[in-house]
């Protein structure tokens, strides 16, 4: 595993992370802010800009219900300063758990401030995995 | 809108010009014939390599029912060789319809061939939107 596959890799636990610990200080350090944050949601409409996508974890974070995502098949690949990774969200805390199909693309920061060099969230779609076995595998 | 958007918006398209002509011949000229090649459809689990993702358009067009697409609140981001689609799939041909979000990831080819420059599908992610009104919007 090379440098930047660690360090994607580093970012994408960190999100989730954050988001297990509900603490939104820390999911703001995992995104970019700008207009090209986009975030779906399990069932919902794509989120676009990060003050939308911020909101939504404002929101999520405010629910009683903790979660606690147990990462399965990650997948991550590098190309120039755009990666992605996917995996399975394997989600306790729910009823009877779930499992969440997602991909998450990270950017690499390159504006020449603090964090420069570091990887940034910029798209995260999930969606509850409903058929277990589909016929084509 | 530059050269890349508009070259990234015309893979995209075909996209779904071979997904309404269920046509396995388009559809294998859009994606990345490589391990990367990502694909889930709304509800499955996620499919890897192009080998795997090809057995699912295989099996979906088998299917008897012909879909059409109406796509809407596209947004092209593009990073170097690598874009991203964010857009609504409103579907014709469900019943009572459905909409469908999804991100599409595209890489610009160099390997030096013919293609070189062309964009290639990596990774397709589809969601069925179920809260048309989700509370955070």
């Amino acid at each position: 595993m090379n440098g930047d596959t660690e360090a994607v890799l580093a970012a994408n636990r960190a999100f989730y992370e954050a988001f297990e610990a509900r603490d939104l200080d820390a999911m703001s350090v995992v995104w970019e802010h700008t207009d090209r944050a986009t975030c779906t949601h399990p069932g919902w409409t794509t989120l676009r800009g990060w003050g939308q996508v911020a909101a939504s974890w404002y929101a999520l974070f405010q629910a009683a219900q903790r979660l606690q995502f147990i990462l399965t098949d990650e997948r991550v690949d590098v190309a120039g300063d755009v990666a992605w990774v996917s995996l399975n969200e394997n989600i306790l805390g729910v009823e009877a758990g779930a499992t969440v199909a997602a991909v998450n693309v990270f950017v690499r920061d390159d504006d020449g401030g603090p964090h420069r060099g570091e990887w940034r969230m910029v798209v995260h779609h999930a969606s509850v995995v409903t058929d277990s076995s589909p016929t084509i595998q």
